[in-house]
C-alpha cells in the first residue's frame, strides 16, 4: 500500500470548500470519474486507470462528511484503507449494468434542492465512462438535471494547499536536480532516446514516484515543435535539444524544460536563448495576485515580438499546474482568469525565431500574496552548451 | 521524432479493414479522439496527451485512402512527419471553438450513404473531448447520426497484424527477462516500492519505452488486492510480494505478473501458487480458435474450485491485450466472444485461498491457427522464494 500523501484533514476542507462552491454554483452533487478528479476528492490513486474495463465514480456531497465512492469490486480494499467512509461497489465488468443503477441510486435522494448534479462536461475535462452509459443515466434521474460541473471543480483545484504546494515543489526541485546532471551524459552521437532514459531513470532515482511525460526534440539551432516523444534522432555538432519532464510526487506534476546546445551551437539560437530568457523574467514579475492569464502573455509578448519573434505553435505561453500536467487558465489573449494566491501556473514563452526553429522556456511559480514564488530553481541565461 | 513503428502498408491496410466494417456496421466515417484509438488508425504518438487542454481528431473515412487529422497547430508537425496526408489544424486553445466547427466541416461532406458516424461511445472507451464540445458537434451535424461505433473499432483492434504482435512478444520477453532478475535485489527489509523502483529502471534499461502500469502489493502469505501502486510497506518474512507490469514497446502493453516469496512462506501460500499455475495451464489450453471467452473461464475456475478457493475480486480471468493494458474480450460467465486467429489475449486466474490472501497468476498468449502461442516466458511453477 501507498503511504497516504495527506491527513484526513485535507480531505476534509477539501469536501468542505467543495460543498461552500456547490451552494455558490447550485449544485446539489458532483460526480467524477476521471483519475485526477477522483485522487483529488478522495484521496485514492492507482495505475489501474490504464485498464479502460472499468468505470469508476466518486460522488462529492453537497451535505455530509464524506465522498461516496461508487467503484468496481476490485478497489474496495485499496478504497478501504483511505479516507472515505461510504464505499459502494458492484461485481465489475459487468457491460449490462457496469454501475449506472447504483450510481443512480446514490444520486436519487441527494439531488433534492437544486435538482442539479455536476459532471465532469466541459473545458479540459472528458468524462470516464461510456457516453451510451451517460445517456442510461441521465435517464434514471428524471426530473435531476446533469449540468457541467467543470468550472466548479477548476475553481477548486485552481487554489493548492500548503501541502500540495510543498509536493509540487519537492519535484520541481529533484527534476531540477535532474536537469543539471544531463550535461555529464549527454552527448553528441547519443540519440534524444538514450539521453532522455538516462534522465528518466536519474528522476526516478531521486525520488520522483512516476514520469508520465518525457517530451524532447532536438535539431539544428532549434526545433519545430515540442510535444514528440525522445526518438531515434541522434544529436549532432550545432543542435539544440530540448527536454520537458512531467514528474509527480504523490500525483502532483512538474511541467518544465530545459535546453541544451551541442558544440558550435549558430550565434542566433543562443541569442533566442536569451530572450526566451528575458521573456521568463517578464513573465515571472507580470504573476502577481489580481493579474490576469492575458496580461501575462502580454508582458512575454512584449519581449519575444521586440525580439523579432515569427510565431509560436504552442497556443499559449503557460497555464495552470496541479495534479495535471496542464490545468487552466491559458496565459493568451482572451483568457482574463485572475490571479489569486494559492495558484501554481508555468511560466512558458517560446518563439520561433528562424523557419522551423524553435526554443522554449519553462519554469513553475506558485502565487503568493507577495507575487511569484519560483517552485524550480531557476534556468541559466546563457545556454549550457556541452561538448 | 521517433523513428516509425510501422511502415505505411500497415496503416493502409488498418484503413482498408476499417472500411469494410465500417460498411458492414453501416458507418459513412469513424471520429476518434482517444490516445490510443488516434495511434491506432494514425500512428502518431504522444505523451502530450497527458496535457487534458486541447481535443485530437482522427476522421477515418469510409472511402479514401488517408485517415484526416483534425489537430491543434501544436501537433501539425509531427503529424506531418506520419502517414497521414489529409492535416487541418486550428489555433488551439480555444474555448470558443475548439476544433468543432473544423470537425463538421470534415465529416459533413462524408455523411452522404447512411448518414452515421461511429465515436467512441460504448463499453471500455471514452470520449476525449469535453461533453458540452460532442452536443455543439451534434447540432451542427443535423440529419446525421452520432452512433456508437465501439464495437466496430474494437473489432478491428482485436485482429492484431505480426508486426502488432512482434512488439508485443519484444515486451513480454523483456519484462520477463526483468522478473528472472528481481530476486537479485529484492529483499526482507526493502519496501514495495524501491524494490518495484529498481525493477521498472530494469526495464527501461532492457529497452521498453514506458512503464505506464507497475501495481504491487505484499503481506503475510498473500495480498488482498492487486491494484495498488507499489507503496512504502517493507518485506517481511513469511510475505508473498505480487508486481504486475505493463511496459510498452511502440505502444503495445505488455500486462503479466509474477509472484516471490520471502523466507518462510506459509505452506498453504505455496499450494495455492501451485493451484493457480495449474489453472494457468488449464486456460492456456483452452484458449483455441473457437472457444469462447467464457469457456476459457470455465476451464481455469474448475481447477481453481476444486481447491477451495473462496473468491476473487478482479471479475473477470483475463482479458485481451494490445495498445491497452486490458482491451476486450473479458474470461468471464457471458462473455460469449469467440477466440480467433490473431488475437492477443492474457492468462489470468487468482484465487483468495484464505480471507484476505489472494494469489494471482497471469500469462500472455498470442491465438494462432493451432492454438495458444505464449508471448511471456512461462513462470515457474513453484513460487521463487528469496532469502
Amino acid at each position: 500500500m501507498e503511504s497516504p500523501a495527506f491527513e484526513h484533514k485535507e480531505f476534509e476542507h477539501r469536501l468542505a470548500r467543495a460543498q461552500q462552491a456547490m451552494r455558490a454554483h447550485g449544485l446539489d452533487a458532483i460526480v467524477v470519474t476521471s483519475p485526477h478528479n477522483f485522487r483529488y476528492f478522495t484521496g485514492f490513486d492507482s495505475q489501474f486507470w490504464e485498464s479502460p474495463t472499468r468505470p469508476w465514480f466518486a460522488i462529492v456531497p453537497g451535505e455530509g462528511s464524506t465522498c461516496i465512492a461508487v467503484v468496481p469490486e476490485i478497489g474496495r480494499p485499496v478504497l478501504a484503507d483511505g479516507w472515505v467512509s461510504d464505499i459502494r461497489s458492484w461485481q465489475a465488468p459487468c457491460p449490462a449494468d457496469d454501475g449506472v443503477s447504483l450510481l443512480a441510486g446514490a444520486l436519487q435522494p441527494l439531488a433534492r434542492r437544486f435538482k442539479r448534479i455536476g459532471m465532469e462536461m466541459g473545458r479540459e475535462m472528458s468524462l470516464r465512462m461510456p457516453l451510451v452509459d451517460f445517456f442510461a443515466l441521465r435517464e434514471r434521474l428524471a426530473g435531476v438535471e446533469l449540468a457541467d460541473g467543470t468550472p466548479c471543480i477548476w475553481e477548486l483545484r485552481s487554489i493548492k494547499s500548503d501541502a500540495e504546494v510543498a509536493y509540487l515543489r519537492q519535484g520541481c526541485q529533484l527534476v531540477s536536480d535532474a536537469f543539471e546532471a544531463l550535461p555529464g551524459y549527454a552527448a553528441v552521437g547519443r540519440t534524444e532516446r538514450e539521453i532522455c532514459t538516462d534522465l528518466t531513470i536519474d528522476i526516478l532515482r531521486r525520488g520522483a514516484h512516476t514520469v508520465p511525460f518525457v517530451a524532447s526534440a532536438s535539431g539544428p539551432g532549434g526545433y519545430p515543435q515540442i510535444i514528440s516523444r525522445p526518438g531515434a534522432r541522434a544529436i549532432r555538432d550545432g543542435d539544440v535539444l530540448i527536454v520537458d519532464v512531467g514528474a509527480t510526487v504523490h500525483g502532483y506534476s512538474t511541467d518544465f524544460d530545459r535546453n541544451y546546445g551541442f558544440g558550435k551551437v549558430p550565434d542566433a539560437a543562443l541569442r533566442a536563448h536569451e530572450v526566451v530568457w528575458q521573456a521568463t523574467e517578464a513573465g515571472i514579475a507580470a504573476a502577481v495576485p489580481g493579474a490576469r492569464a492575458c496580461d501575462l502573455h502580454a508582458a512575454m509578448t512584449r519581449v519575444l515580438e521586440a525580439a523579432g519573434m515569427l510565431g509560436n505553435n504552442v497556443g499559449r505561453l503557460g497555464h495552470g499546474l496541479g495534479l495535471q500536467l496542464t490545468e487552466p487558465p491559458s496565459h493568451k489573449p482572451g483568457d482574463e482568469t485572475v490571479l489569486r494566491p494559492g495558484m501554481v501556473i508555468t511560466i512558458e514563452p517560446g518563439m520561433e525565431y528562424a523557419p522551423g526553429k524553435m526554443i522554449v522556456h519553462e519554469e513553475d511559480v506558485h502565487i503568493t500574496d507577495s507575487g511569484a514564488v519560483l517552485l524550480t530553481r531557476r534556468a541559466p541565461r546563457e545556454m549550457p552548451v556541452i561538448g
